[in-house]
């Protein structure tokens, strides 16, 4: 074990790189000049200490607050709830909303030991009450665990009297029939809608 | 610009990772504990300082002389020329090959402005007369270019008396004469062995 073997060992632990997308990442940052790599070593050794979660949705952030929190533009009577902070980046990118996020850090997983208390979705219906939101939009992934989780939540926030609402299941859009799976169509086909 | 974006930033520009790829990790990289990122900090960070090209062969090593060329079990009379340093290890994984190598760290290529003296050829030559070299295998890429270095190689070394070979090209083991392109099923005609 040499010191590009461990560049190697540690770059093939991440998601998506293999040993060999490892060794020719190593094998590019050594003929690179040796600033490339200083600048990634220093951008991922501070990563930790810099980035925490926002106090009040729980996305990234190097401040207390995030900046969607903090932005007065934002419509503050519409909360989507999300799953996990990258979510929250991944909406954004749409430009489609424009309301606050709470990101629950996870699902209901009854297998991985994870119930609604793991989840403190107690918050959730503190923010309703307190924040004067008027809708929630239940954005967790449309899997078993992300739709008990927005099932969960409905029973759970309908003694508020907040509006809930669920991101549309269906066919990717460029997508083709004939390629979509049988659960998907079945849910575009309960879900359309007035054209 | 935050710390997050940073490493999604600086991950991006690594070959074969993409803006998703490279998001995906750092926020992976916020999920395990600090002590994950200051380990791959650090591999990164010390990986021009202690890696450098065998004064002999060309191949990354931690010390003056790598570790084949430092190997007195090796067989001293057969050179393998490759392409790059990882090439190396590539024919090194295959446990075919018991002889030295040599790293062009290159090849001829005239529309990049590469010629052969860049590449520091005669070296080789000296190599062929000073070690006592019986057999050098070409083991540049059956490219256009790699294949140009080869030719300009053999008739360097020609007056050497040396035994010049070049790796076999061409159906890859498990692949299908169907979906083999026309030049490497031309080249696997051309190239048959008695059976």
């Amino acid at each position: 074990m040499n010191a590009l073997d461990d560049v190697i060992e540690s770059f093939s632990r991440l998601p998506g790189i293999g040993k060999k997308s490892a060794s020719r990442i190593a094998h590019f940052l050594l003929q690179q000049d040796e600033s490339v790599c200083r600048r990634i070593a220093g951008d991922i050794a501070v990563l930790h200490e810099k980035i925490r979660p926002c106090k009040i949705c729980g996305a990234y952030t190097e401040d207390e607050i995030c900046a969607i929190c903090a932005n007065p533009m934002r419509d503050r009577h519409t909360l989507c709830i999300v799953e996990q902070p990258q979510d929250v980046q991944t909406i954004e990118a749409t430009h489609e909303y424009n309301g606050l996020f709470h990101v629950l850090g996870g699902v209901i997983a009854p297998l991985e030991g994870i119930g609604p208390e793991q989840l403190h979705l107690q918050k959730i219906a503190n923010r309703v009450r307190e924040e004067g939101v008027t809708e929630i939009i239940l954005a967790t992934n449309p899997t078993v665990e992300g739709d008990t989780t927005a099932l969960y939540l409905q029973r759970l926030l309908k003694p508020t009297g907040v509006t809930v609402t669920r991101l549309a299941s269906g066919l990717p859009v460029g997508g083709d029939l004939e390629y979509a799976d049988r659960l998907t169509l079945a849910r575009s086909i309960r879900g359309r809608i007035p054209f």
